[in-house]
């Protein structure tokens, strides 16, 4: 496995196997890989001739007041899953790379970035949406692949490719769970044991919401609370947002007629988890 | 020559020529081509193998009350002018391919954009910066080339493409001028005979100004000075700005101790004119 840290490499090293009519898979991360990040780069592998991950834990997409200092950065673990799992480059920029003396072009989708995530942390998908145009840009893949885990993101970078003709096929890939369900996260690793025991609330939340979805409930509001019942059942949670949303524009659905996305943001002491789920009403409503 | 529409078709196109080792000039207009496209063209023919030319007057980068609706658009000329200097393809994409439903990515250059024609014109450099960004995707160049005649535009480009990693090599070529002077320009035929004849004002007034520089004044007050004097000596014109810039940032230098590009916009009854021209110090001082 080649270890790259400079842009132009990484471009000449792609740009060489494109010539030759070689398909290059991307996923990007921002290192700390789980078994989600695993299974990311295993469909990459099945799909795609090469293999590209990134590890960049990029400062413009966090805000002043996060984690950014203390984002877990186990680099030889992460290059170890790497070569394990077959990936041809490990291309890991640095942040003098990606943003040196004078660099300034913004990307933003303003429609898809504006809610949910959007609320919270104010400057964050602007910061997403210009890294991954950067690193498509670096990396000229073929086609990337995101986890659905960061469901907003997965929308937003769907959107910025046909806007901006990237001309990258996004793969967005479901969800990879602990045994109790909890959403794997590099930022798992912030809960203490008894919120550990404790964040699995979030994930019920979701199911409640599409259980009672499944079962024929079409109203949006009856739907979002049975998922704040769940989360009041867990004293040390509150609720950042629940939302019933429209799975392409991410608008709040006022009734849920076809497909919906659950997500949600909770806090567990210090720490914030998002999850989200997918759902379908139980049948397609021909005149909604 | 081929007549493109469709953007696929456009990529295809080139991403065939791209694997086989050919390369593809680009050089993006809104078209009503005049002598200084077609230097642009000829250039382009000059160092690249295959040649894209786009015709495509974007409505982004117009303000409310400009000229987007009488903009002038002789496509048979234009495609012409194409076919007599050996253009391969001639893209001609809609606005609703370029902007189809749902679309909002936006990039933007915000340093660039902010000064001299940003202030007049608010949101063009943002419809600039974003459609050349989709023209690249689109057209996937080699290299593209821009005209001097519209500055800030050729900085910007610049910037984002370095910004966004877009790899595109970007070549910008002198403006090419009236015998009188007068920047050649596809809003040139909104002049009155009686306006063409003063329009040359802006041009004198950039060459009093380059002449003082040349001749070792270096104080941008008294440069600028110069300017404006050539201006207010042809009553039917108002200035918009005049300014003495640094070619990079285009921040206004106080002093010029090395470049400048002198930045001009005036009115002439209902036109807006814009034009430059860079000049350099009679001697670079060592300790500015």
């Amino acid at each position: 496995m080649k270890i790259l840290r400079s842009p132009a490499a990484m471009t000449a090293w792609s740009e060489g196997l494109r010539r030759e009519g070689v398909s290059v898979g991307f996923v990007p991360t921002m290192g700390a890989l789980h078994e989600g990040h695993r299974a990311l780069i295993r469909e990459a592998r099945l799909r795609c001739d090469a293999l590209v991950v990134s590890i960049f834990v990029n400062p413009t997409q966090f805000g002043p007041q996060e984690d950014l200092a203390r984002y877990p950065r186990p680099i030889s673990h992460d290059r170890a899953i790497c070569r394990q799992e077959g990936v041809d480059v490990c291309f890991e920029p640095t942040a003098e790379a990606m943003y040196p003396t004078g660099f300034q072009t913004t990307v933003t989708v303003p429609a898809i970035a504006r809610r949910w995530e959007g609320e919270s942390r104010p400057h964050h998908f602007a910061g997403v949406a210009t890294v991954v145009t950067k690193l498509f840009g670096m990396v000229r893949p073929h086609r990337a692949l995101f986890g659905q885990k960061d469901f907003q993101q997965s929308v937003l970078v769907q959107r910025l490719v046909n806007d901006l003709n990237l001309g990258v096929d996004i793969v967005v890939r479901p969800t990879v769970r602990e045994q109790d369900g909890l959403a794997m996260s590099s930022r798992n690793v912030y809960l203490s044991p008894d919120e550990r025991r404790r964040a699995v609330t979030l994930y019920k939340s979701l199911q409640a919401g599409a259980a009672a979805i499944r079962t024929g409930e079409t109203d949006a509001k009856t739907v979002r609370s049975a998922m704040v019942r769940v989360i009041q059942g867990e004293p040390a949670m509150t609720i950042d947002y629940l939302a019933v949303c429209d799975p392409i524009t991410l608008e709040p659905l006022p009734t849920v007629a076809r497909k919906a996305v659950l997500l949600g943001a909770v806090r567990l002491g210090t720490v914030r988890l998002i999850d989200n789920m997918l759902a379908a009403a139980k049948q397609v409503r021909r005149h909604p």
